[in-house]
């Protein structure tokens, strides 16, 4: 039997846009995977009448409810209590629990616990309680009129962490089938194009499926199989999988790999290189992408953020007839950027980035969305010009960083620049 | 009379967890400085049954729907034809707009607009149309049973440009009061204590009215006030704006700014100073942070991502004698890298950044979570040292760079570092 869940979350500040509901996003990933069909999101206030009322619609039509939300210790924290009297539930006090969120307090917060968290350690009689290791507020869960009912924590750091300890393993047990995945990574190709190179083999997948998703300047496409066993999932994703990459050539970049930073980071390690990075309009955001994995120092050793023109001489050691002469954004200062980075540091590449992000064109007038993008390597150096048009800065600055990885993903591959 | 509003995103996209309705939190965000409650957000998928129904039950409890998807040119997309057909409107051909779209193929895309599209340009019978610069799928509004129906794109970057300059005006019409937020902005304080020595002052508020929202590492405060008119509602807020200012003292940094890497681009605009950074830990994040912001370049000159010690030496210049002796993870390590890069880059001021971000401690034994934030000006050299505990990698080098922002704001205020 296949299950139909509704997802709601309870919070005032979502309804007034403070925060995005991406609760909603991550545990509607987790169900997909597990095979659970997500039918309805709802958010609703720190209000009992219209929470009442949402969750009477929701359990007429999903048979599984999972509430983010209003779990805290003040008066605006209703969830339990409304869902309790919802479904005839009375609420029971675990002392065990009170215990666990007086050591939090003092351990981590280290202040006495404040009297009314006790409201924290209430339950709905006979359900499954979910450790709360990150915060003060455990999640829970029952089944009531063939009804499964989850309610986690709102905040994404301590809801995260239970849905995949508790919740996952949770639901699992309520379906028969996997659903396993495979993201395929490409770059260079607009989405309509490789739809259209896919068209006539996706038409005919039922299962397999393959979907694709665009993201500012790249594009996943995701392969999904249903069956009963992990193994047999993946038997059915493997051909797929080889199919599309060969039909898409060498823009597929990777396959489960978060983006091309870390596309690059494995394939540097695999080789034992490392790179250094001369950004100019990109500002530090090839730099700040790398250092955002772990592990990253393996790999980069660092470089130079020359935004002002004076900093490529002074710092970089660009000579100043290349800047005289051809300007900062050309492919000749791009290319002695990436060859200066590369001799400073001491790295095995250097990679370069000078261009406009704008709002205005530059002091020679080129225009906004021109970016060149250098390689420098023991073997030679390479440019690419990238056009985006008049594009918003952070679209040109995000375009720009990764056509900085995509020039060293290429040149470690041996594919053409 | 107030208003209620639904907000509807139609999409199969948002219940499989590929994208977040960050629609909503937009949408939402204009409606309440309208002064119109927005009670539910509801996602529901591109299943006709299933969108009736939840249209039906929005009309019932709203008298203001939103709808934000579905208006493509293929048979997935069915938000018009859905909607007309539960107000019991006819869907109308307009040719006019069958031309506007055939123009925006052919100038923005370089291609004949396919047949499919002609389904962009019926509307229901009556309507207001929104026009839609950025794509091919206009909006549209009308007033049936006492309900406005609003119907948006669902890519944000076509949805927000008719939110601002057509969704605004309509529903302003519609609304007899304005809300006007001022944001008080603080770094440096934990939320729960910034509500301490605000509570006696926040409980007795009722218009305005005082929130706060704590964002990783500050909290914002959030004054706002219901009048007649936007000069009645300035003149309520004035006051409490300056009140809270004073009660709070020198951890508020700014109001009405983004963050802290825009009140220092203010600050140090005003005072004609630039400065340049040297960053360990955050991997050129302070760099990516300012340069997002269009004009960066009057205050910020570039600067080192010294992430490999060796670039700390041969990079920026920092003796051999303070890294052997004190490691690279040392007050004396972020004094001279600040020094340096000032030096290097011709700045009026250094800041630098050296720490652990973890997974791991760093080789000499420094545990994850220990920053040290350094400052160099003409007058003198500063040091801040910052314990956030074992974190999350990217909480850490996120925490860290405000720290540097902080650190200039505060000495360029005369306040102590």
């Amino acid at each position: 039997m296949s299950h139909t869940a509704e997802l709601i979350a309870v919070g005032t500040e979502l309804l007034l846009g403070n925060i995005a509901n991406t609760n909603a996003q991550t545990i509607s990933q987790s169900l997909s995977a597990l095979g659970i069909n997500v039918f309805w999101h709802t958010v609703v206030g720190d209000n009992p009448d219209r929470l009442r009322e949402v969750l009477n619609i929701a359990r007429r039509r999903a048979d599984i409810i999972i509430t983010t939300g209003g779990l805290g210790p003040t008066y605006d924290d209703l969830t339990k209590q409304t869902i309790s009297a919802a479904f005839g539930k009375p609420l029971v006090l675990h002392p065990e629990i009170v215990e666990d969120i007086r050591r939090f307090y003092e351990s981590a917060l280290h202040v006495p616990m404040p009297g009314n968290n006790v409201r924290q350690a209430e339950f709905p009689e006979g359900c499954t309680i979910f450790d709360n290791p990150a915060g003060t507020a455990p999640g829970c869960a029952f089944e009531a009129d063939g009804v499964h009912v989850l309610m986690l924590p709102g905040p994404p750091n301590e809801m995260e962490p239970m849905l995949r300890r508790h919740v996952e393993p949770y639901l699992r047990r309520l379906s028969q089938e996997v659903i396993v995945s495979h993201d395929i990574m490409t770059f260079g190709m607009g989405e309509s194009s490789v739809e259209e190179l896919l068209r006539e083999r996706m038409e005919h997948m039922e299962n397999p499926t393959l979907a694709t998703y665009a993201k500012p300047s790249e594009v996943r496409l995701r392969a999904t199989a249903k069956a009963p066993t992990m193994a047999k999932a993946e038997a059915m994703l493997s051909p797929v999988v080889k199919e599309v990459t060969n039909l898409l050539g060498d823009i597929v970049y990777g396959v489960d790999v978060s983006g091309l930073p870390e596309a690059c980071m494995q394939m540097l390690k695999a080789k034992k290189l490392t790179f250094a990075a001369a950004e100019s309009c990109t500002g530090g955001m090839v730099a700040e992408r790398i250092t955002a994995l772990p592990g990253a120092s393996q790999v980069y050793r660092g470089g130079v953020v020359s935004y002002w023109t004076s900093v490529k001489g002074a710092v970089l050691g660009v000579p100043n007839e290349i800047l005289d002469t051809f300007g900062a954004v050309s492919e000749e200062c791009a290319r002695a950027m990436a060859e200066r980075v590369r001799v400073i540091t001491g790295a095995d590449l250097g990679v370069s980035v000078t261009g406009v992000a704008g709002p205005d064109p530059d002091e020679r007038g080129v225009p906004v969305g021109i970016v060149y993008i250098g390689l420098s390597a023991a073997d030679g150096t390479f440019c690419r010009k990238m056009d985006s048009g008049r594009r918003r800065r952070d679209r040109i600055q995000g375009l720009a960083a990764n056509h900085a990885f995509d020039i060293i993903r290429r040149y470690l591959s041996g594919l053409p620049i």
